[in-house]
């Protein structure tokens, strides 16, 4: 059996997210953007609107979200080749960037949107695990910013975004259940989940990966639920960014 | 809430898999090799043994698993531009090709398997849905077939295999959870999640995406275990083709 | 001198053949596709039918037939390396899919098949010398069978077909003319030269390279009237593929 | 004539730099670290030490300094293309990473820095011009950093920088002489040039450029002069960044 | 200080020119071109006149020069690789062929060019220091061939030329001042500077670099003295060779 | 029937040849070059010694030659996309330099050249036709005066060259045969055949295609025997610029 999810761990408990903070407009030049720090993880998420659609939806009237993910050389320890260099984006990086697209387009009304496309960004300055999740949690806040800029300017006159969605990882390091594994404890673990939700407490996304040691349909139950809570919790701290958006837009300029 | 599994589709209930045939030494020149049949989706799977490691893995004694992955370009409706021509593998190749690697290496004892790498290659030759999981199957056969050989020459003294893998796809069609979802299906479908299992039931990959509509817990759980069964079945199926390749090879050459 | 032709090789006479297969809509889905088997060389060749034609043909009322070829991972005896993962198709490729082209160009009136294209793939599942004209001649069945569907279909009502088309190789082992050389006769031959000849007995292509050791305006002539003599017995199992598959569509679906 | 170097333009003075801010460690990982933020062009730059060198200086006990740059897609208004998924860096960037190079060799002893390399980063989130002699200005801070570390580590024993490097634009808007050009000043004007200057006010790099209205050797002189100021400014606040370090490391951690 | 300009080098003062020849109408077939040798070091220099403008030019009237820059493999001692194997161009052909279209850009006027771009091609097809200068030089008397062809035929009815631009490199080899360097001396020299000049003695490019050691403003302006003495005596043969055209034509064909 | 050969083209018989010159050390740097001009199609050939061999030949003891081919961006009517820029190489491109490594491979005995390679570049700078065959037959001239560097030197002791090599295009135009195609005739052609010979009169590579209209075996033959003609006059030509060589080098340096 797994062991109750309140083994402590480095100055958290083990059902306890690291520290969480998001700025928001933290580069005010693009149309939404966002800071996401989740412990020593740090993410630059910016959403650009573009007026133009992908072909396929030339014509519909719908609009579409897409994502693309980067990390900076030295944001991990022992520097990373400069995909630009490589000429290639790696198979992990297109897989965060499909990811990140598909979350978020799950909880937006395509009609709504209207025949425009927004383009997400997310830069990781900073990586300590868990990047593709803080990128879905502080891309969402881009998000809603940049939908809010086509609200205000009468693009759009209501509101595309169906409800919130936030993500977490979950994973099972020395037979327990932990939520939100920094880099050390998501290195060593021996199943690793990262899970999509919607305020609706519905599933968005959900991948789960065991090449060190498989897992039972119970231990990915009892995961779900742990991630049910650290979600809640990312979901007040998005809103209190949002919200805090306007005021920090008449302070800064 | 979502309707009983028995629910009929074209030819088959919602909880039967489609035909399955494996083909075992499809291409005898390989170490091991099957074609899979499920449906109308077939795909080449084989497997080439590599007495050479990748770096990270030099003078460890350990071996490796790796796998890539490819689809011929008219194996779908509506020709597909080549790979090769384009210059670079998609994110939906390279991200099958991972799922493919994690799932065979969770099966293996790479200290059994010793200082060499096993390279499995899964190209579709004709695609109705599902390629991913029926690449995961057929490659465990090819896989498996390349260890016996390696056991045979006495390369290798005991069987690096701790337990069979098998995968397959569920969904929920206009409400109604499906099981191994051909290309129509999964299309259509509302959610669609790909499972990879262990002889002894536990989860090795869980990949789930429901951008059509979120799913709750209780929905994944009733497609876990609709999973089940059909992992079960295919298991049986790939056993089959092991044990006849002896008689195959007796045969064919 | 050169040697009579009819010296013993394995299990055939120099002047002879390997066993000849050819097996039409082997991909159903494709508008025309047939599996080709010479000896131990198997190739799935598909024909798709575009109806845009390339920019240089905008407005001419004339077709096209362009080709490409590849080759899996493991179809030879030491796994090569995947094209799409290379980033480019090898020059040998390349030079090989120019010739499939050409040669089925020469067989078409481009007026009559109209503004459209018919897009070629020949993909080598197993390699044992002589893929190229295996390539040629399945591909010709394809074509031919992608060309009946649009007949069929009344998009054109005249038949652009010209003459049939096919290919064989010849080379100089051992100061012995061969016709049809496997891999291991190809690789320690002297002399090795691909043929396309039309049904009319005229040359389409000729492809000769003596990098081992030159040979003479009479040894070439010799080598000719070698090739067509197999040259006109695979033209009888194309003819006889392409009236079974009439046959073959009835009993399948 | 060009007018006096006095004249206003947007909250500064022609000959004033726009405020400078430089944060040492930014990022905590990487061996030396610094965040430049120049009005709102802001860059990232880290150091990263590497004890390989490059091939051609094998076996010759001396080390190296090389640079790389990029800018996140949306830090400029309107988003650009994502080199990574362009496949390629482009001329611009290839030739800014080749000036931070050199204007970084210039000032370093390569025999004391021994056989090992510095690689830098710059990475812009911001960009409102000048960000190639921001991306110099900070990266020399970050280097300092590094090789405080490897100096502090015993790894070195002599100090390998000789002199402190900056860098500069200048240009001519409207005939009159402006320091430290933003970007709309710099896409309006009629000559720009960059300037990198040694602490003993000698020239390391000096790229002008004049497409729109060819400039005199007297304005070009006049220029240098107005660089120079600028630089020596901007060479106190790399000390105080640098002096700052020591504090910043203390209670970081 | 440094030394006067008159030190005696291999041949020839520091002060002079190394032999300076350009052929009109080198490649017959282009719309303008010239072969220019300077020393041992010879270009190809093409101008073709192309009826489309690039897309930010679309409808505004205002035409564009834009140039690229090739070296043979085996143009300088010790064979390159050919660029078109290794798949791109490099920083420094990317660096060279911006500052040629920047160059010829600065002397034309793109109203009187009109709704068209002219392609510069510079091939080094023997390299002795001095490649990027020799090309300006080249380029723009195959520039004005281009355009005298353009003239003559009536496409355009004023010289869209302004004024003739040259270019030439000055250095500090061993404490002196020379004009032209060769590679050995290039290789060698503590600092080094390519001068653009129009032929009103106003400055359109400096890139000054020295990696070896900085150089006093001084210095600096002592070099551009020196440059502007070469540049006179360039532009003399550009003249006579534009002069010249029409007889080579004449004569040719 | 084919017409006899003499029918009368634009300024030379149907079996003439265009003017032909090779200027042997033509870009003296390189170990061995030549610039061969054939009517207006002009390649600069040179060969490259490398000490060093291609992995496959490690510790054989046995030599390589290997050959790379380009055209200049405006060596054709109507400039080409260059290759550097596309960042690849044509299929085209690939052909015609695997055809010159093989031709010359074909003669020469790679014992005797010891471990070394031989590296061929052959740059098109006019291009009317025939730019292959004129490659073959400048390169043979570089090659000799690379492998001459050698002699001389005492790397090698014996010659490596079994025999000479050249190269000619013959074709049908208007139902008659053709020599040494130009760009116009081998547009129009109904077939066009490379032919490369040995001077014991041996075929070593024979290309022919007839994407317009298939040909006889009877035209092949009168073809082949036209050719020999025009090679046996290229092989004078050849030998006389080696012959030149020597005095070439005392004259020029």
């Amino acid at each position: 059996m797994t062991k109750t999810i309140t083994t402590e761990r480095q100055n958290r408990a083990a059902n306890e997210l690291r520290p969480l903070q998001i700025i928001p407009h933290f580069l005010p030049q693009a149309d939404g953007s966002a800071l996401i720090c989740c412990g020593h993880t740090k993410v630059i998420c910016t959403a650009t609107i573009d007026e133009n659609v992908p072909l396929f939806l030339k014509d519909t009237g719908r609009g579409w979200i897409t994502a693309e993910y980067g990390m900076l050389p030295a944001s991990a320890n022992g520097r990373m080749r400069r995909e630009a260099v490589a000429g290639k984006q790696s198979g992990r990086t297109q897989e965060i960037q499909r990811i990140i697209g598909r979350s978020l387009r799950a909880v937006i009304d395509m009609e709504k949107l209207g025949s425009r496309q927004i383009l997400i960004d997310c830069d990781v300055i900073q990586a300590d695990g868990g990047t593709r999740t803080a990128s879905i949690n502080g891309a969402y806040v881009a998000l809603c910013l940049a939908i809010n800029k086509l609200l205000n300017s009468g693009k759009i006159s209501e509101n595309p975004i169906r409800e919130a969605v936030a993500a977490i990882s979950v994973g099972i390091v020395n037979n327990t259940l932990f939520l939100d594994l920094d880099y050390p404890e998501d290195s060593g673990c021996e199943a690793d989940i990262n899970i999509v939700m919607s305020a609706s407490q519905k599933l968005i996304e959900i991948q789960g990966t065991a090449e060190g040691s498989p897992f039972s349909v119970q231990q990915l139950t009892d995961l779900i639920t742990l991630a049910q809570r650290g979600i809640g919790q990312i979901m007040q701290e998005q809103q209190k960014a949002i919200a805090a958006s306007t005021t920090y837009l008449k302070n800064k300029f």
